[in-house]
């Protein structure tokens, strides 16, 4: 049934059929979160062995023979930089192994750039009207990182393949005070799109007219695919730039938050010859080092790459239940309906979906109300405004299966009621239960 | 032996003896390092239990519930709070549980300070000739960091029960470019000296020029008596501040690095209500949470104040053997000389060694040459410029006792012949050996 073509009684009728199985939901008392990216308790479970790696028994030295109990090894350890290194698909020597969170490492090189600039260039707190391109929907946490630091935050429009390379280069080639892009390249937050071979080449290619643009390249699901025997390549942005010769234009991050347990994992960034030294240098005054236990932890059980994609297998028969529960659902209700589109993410944590225009914010409340929590609309934009308030970012980690499906079809008896509620204003119709909806 | 009152003849003689002494000391090949605060091997193997404290059989929740595998919690868990609150001294409600280095929560908030201001006062950045105090002799790594962020430091000097308060006094609430002060409070690093009550009231009744000057009381050895039996008592700043009406004056800090695994352990800062929210509020753009799993080992294993106590006596038992020998070494080589002093702490990783003005460098000097690593002369004062050239940190943790018998008498040994060169020179004499010395 497209609502778009329904008469004024079809409509109403739709409408009061739907209210009717939204009351139903209400009835319920529900309470379901499909919010936030947290793996959900079967995939913490998956890697509780992991604290049984290092023992009293064990020897705490690193493959180079440092002492991991004591201070010192600024870099991480050579097995860390090593395994996050092939994750990434870089050379250990590219690599830093950090701390807890990525994102900390993000926010710490930002701050190093405000403060210092980045080989030399002059400090971004002093750069009037400096702006970062935001490729929409992406990544609130990102967003709001670079809002504090008093960037205008640009949107850029995310297609098929990879952000709208034309829109990006016109951006980054035209203006000096364009001083960074945020990229989630593989399974993208929340679309879930992998960045083609084609777009990384054209990130290669950029000519930004600011010397110190930099690609916040966070490959925060670069081994979280929920088909593991047909993974999705993604050619290495950071060789792509050595070639181009633009090595010192990327920073590239990733995590083993995701693979066992978020916050308790460790980080790593990738970057050129010239901005690790510019790194270490500014670091060397923050740090003695980072916790080389909990970096030989994660080595010793994941033990090599073959070991992480076993491991991440078993994550993936964990996620793909859910990601195709939510799919099937939202064909079910509303294929055909001309009133929303999502994305159908082969990896990462998130589906993207799209009301009718005007309706996210709507449809997002009237799921609350029942129960059942959803990002807040607009997150997915910077400053959480989208302009054409249609985005909701649908994370089906954390919740079981079944309250997926039951979260998933609110989602789209909102959608319908919401997109009804506009369609009936055009025709200036009066739906009863709708008023008291408003109201309630 | 007072070597200032030696004749000309007696001075060649002694020199001549003590000369002999270094020439043995060189043919021993000796590689030994007195130079950094790192616990040594007997004392690491203390804590080994530690690496059995969580399993694959551990409940991993936080005594609120928390689920410490996953993300959240900025402000670490509530076990951890009332742990490293304990040790400093505060309420749990004051305390926010970190990373793995205090040394990066300080860096945080210097960062913080320079970006945004604190509590909404002007960022730091912008303060032109800002001002840092730096009592001396300190800690190389905490000056190296205000000098990084662009302060002008300022020595203060130290005096037997803490920095000298008319000095700070004077600089603090003259002058509103000076934004701050380092301490370690409790066996400073290296003198060992604890702040009297007297000094720490004083600091609480400052009347900075600055709205937001404030105190980087670094407690890094708060729990680290040699005598536990016999330890110093410290009273908390951040409660007399408080009372003093300047709750927002000062930033605490510890870290369990030195009761454990230096570097895996965790990290605390302790400040008044509107500092916390303000740090959250900065924070919360930079991690989703600290990591969980190893607060919760942390606190598992030392259990309690009285298990740290425990747990810090036996690190005692090993420390003090090491700072018993390396003094009586001196007194035995040094005392009466009239060309040596040095401290007696009672806590702490280190010990402050003064020679005649214008020989620390020399002497530390001559011990490399003969194998014997210290910490660079002029390392203890800003911008590493002893203006005298007398300090010396000496650091007996991490090397056995064995070593650092014979690397303080050599120590000894050469202050006496930097010593006697000096005043040789005074003399008019010429020491044969010693113009060996300076060419070899």
């Amino acid at each position: 049934m497209n609502y778009r073509e329904l008469s004024r009684k079809e409509l109403v009728r739709e409408y009061t059929k739907q209210w009717n199985r939204y009351l139903k939901y209400e009835e319920q008392d529900l309470s379901l979160d499909l919010s936030r990216g947290k793996p959900g308790k079967e995939q913490l479970a998956l890697s509780m062995k992991m604290m049984d790696t290092l023992t009293s028994r064990s020897v705490l030295d690193s493959e180079n023979g440092m002492d991991c109990r004591n201070y010192g090894g600024l870099d991480g350890i050579p097995e860390a930089k090593s395994l996050l290194g092939e994750m990434l698909g870089v050379h250990p020597e590219n690599v830093l192994v950090c701390g807890n969170s990525s994102l900390t490492v993000m926010f710490d090189i930002l701050s190093h750039a405000m403060l210092d600039g980045l080989l030399g260039s002059k400090p971004w707190s002093r750069v009037e009207n400096r702006k970062f391109l935001c490729p929409v929907p992406g990544y609130d946490r990102h967003f709001a990182m670079t809002e504090h630091f008093g960037f205008t935050l640009i949107p850029v429009a995310m297609k098929e393949d990879g952000p709208d390379m034309d829109q990006v280069r016109r951006l980054v080639e035209a203006d000096p005070t364009v001083k960074g892009i945020w990229c989630v390249p593989k399974y993208q937050n929340p679309t879930g799109v992998v960045f083609s071979k084609q777009v990384i080449q054209e990130f290669a290619d950029l000519r930004p007219a600011a010397g110190d643009f930099r690609i916040f390249w966070d490959n925060a699901y670069c081994v979280h695919g929920l088909y593991p025997d047909d993974d999705a390549p993604l050619p290495d942005l950071l060789h792509a730039c050595t070639l181009a010769g633009h090595p010192d234009m990327v920073y590239e991050f990733c995590s083993t938050s995701k693979m066992a347990f978020p916050g308790a994992g460790i980080s790593a960034v990738a970057a050129s010859p010239a901005n690790l030294i510019d790194l270490r240098k500014v670091w060397a005054f923050a740090t003695i080092g980072p916790d080389k236990l909990n970096q030989l932890r994660q080595v010793r059980y994941f033990k090599s790459m073959a070991g992480v994609k076993a491991h991440m297998a078993r994550h993936a028969s964990l996620m793909r239940p859910k990601f195709e529960k939510v799919i099937r659902v939202l064909e079910e209700e509303l294929a055909g309906s001309g009133v929303a589109q999502w994305t159908t993410p082969r990896g990462g944590y998130f589906l993207s979906f799209d009301t009718m225009p005007g309706c996210a914010a709507r449809v997002v409340e009237l799921c609350a109300r029942a129960g059942v929590k959803f990002t807040p609309a607009g997150s997915t934009w910077p400053y959480g405004h989208d302009p054409q308030d249609t985005n909701i970012r649908i994370a089906p980690s954390y919740a079981p299966i079944s309250e997926v499906e039951t979260a998933t079809r609110l989602l789209a008896v909102c959608t319908k009621l919401a997109a009804l509620e506009k369609l009936a204003a055009q025709y200036c119709v009066t739906v009863p239960s709708l008023a008291g909806a408003q109201t309630a």
